[in-house]
């Protein structure tokens, strides 16, 4: 009779921030998410097992599941299919089950158009924080290299505005700890948890 | 140079639901949070201090506190004043500290017509969330049983909508680690750290 669809959470953020290793640390301590595996065409790497990092697709296997709709967000990196497989997103979350994405900042934003109660969180570098306390602090750093730093960090702010959360990659614990909090706090978010009494009370 | 302004928290909900406990738990714990202390005209109690439990006036100064509009909120139970000094919550997030306060359900609504941007937490009674089990499960309690304990729930329910967040008082340890999350995700939140980086860049 429980009527509570879980929480899909998207972790995301610029190239060569870290995502991949703070998922890691995440799935490594005691969790009630489930992790949604990526589907690729690219060739399994030593020790990479099929269905545990990553479910590996021929081509035709792939366009065929793109033209039906199966997936939420797909890419094509250096020649090879990235996407995120709807049916294991949509089934565990009916189930009333977290899902949790790991994904580039593209594939984030389409996920966003599909479902836009996910909670989306973005991780940014900690020279992007250090670049923000230096200008803070009016540090000694010369005019020339905040310079070349502000061009970058301009982009990744503006790709801050489609995400709801924002963690700092300064020390993978941390950044461990803050997605945690989100996950924790999200549960306890007022509408949702009224909805549940006022639907339990309803029946 | 740091222009970031501290975040008001606000523990509140029904009486008896153990917000006290909930309290003094979370302060024996390593926290930034600074407790806000209320004011009152009752007479200490035995082991109690003047500026560490409550600040402590006469009937005479707490009346002259609200008509110089210094306390935020205060209410009168048993024939005695009970207030949040505004001062010391302004001036504490002015320094960009996160300020906690630990407040009836009417004093909290009184808060939040003064601080809407206040992060509002409701702590409700593990019979509520047990109530709702034993509906959603078709227990085997009586109907009688239910349908008394559903009038209370009722308004419990109704209360909920002021606040942000609702926490499950089931055990102290598990409402603290919740109300801990809370205060941590809400530092995440993209709009306030998104503010702070554009601000930095913008200087």
């Amino acid at each position: 009779m429980i009527d509570e669809k879980g929480i899909l959470f998207i972790l995301s953020g610029p190239s060569g921030v870290g995502k991949g290793t703070v998922r890691k640390a995440l799935f490594e301590q005691s969790t009630d998410l489930r992790y949604s595996i990526s589907m690729t065409t690219r060739a399994p790497r030593e020790g990479e097992v099929d269905g545990v990092d990553y479910f590996f697709k021929s081509r035709d296997e792939f366009e065929k599941l793109i033209s039906e709709g199966q997936l939420i967000e797909h890419a094509e990196y250096v020649g090879n299919y990235y996407g995120t497989p709807r049916q294991y997103v949509e089934q565990t979350l009916n189930e009333g089950k977290d899902v949790f994405l790991e994904i580039e900042v593209q594939g984030a934003l389409k996920v966003r158009e599909n479902f836009p109660q996910g909670v989306f969180i973005f991780l940014i570098p900690p020279s992007l924080e250090e670049l923000k306390d230096r200008i803070v602090n009016r540090g000694t750093e010369t005019e020339e290299k905040v310079k070349n730093r502000l061009l970058a960090a301009k982009e990744e702010i503006d790709m801050m505005d489609a995400y709801d959360y924002v963690v700092v990659n300064d020390e993978i614990n941390h950044a461990v700890k803050k997605v945690q909090s989100i996950v924790s706090s999200e549960h306890c978010k007022r509408e949702r948890v009224a909805n549940q009494y006022k639907k339990a009370l309803e029946e």
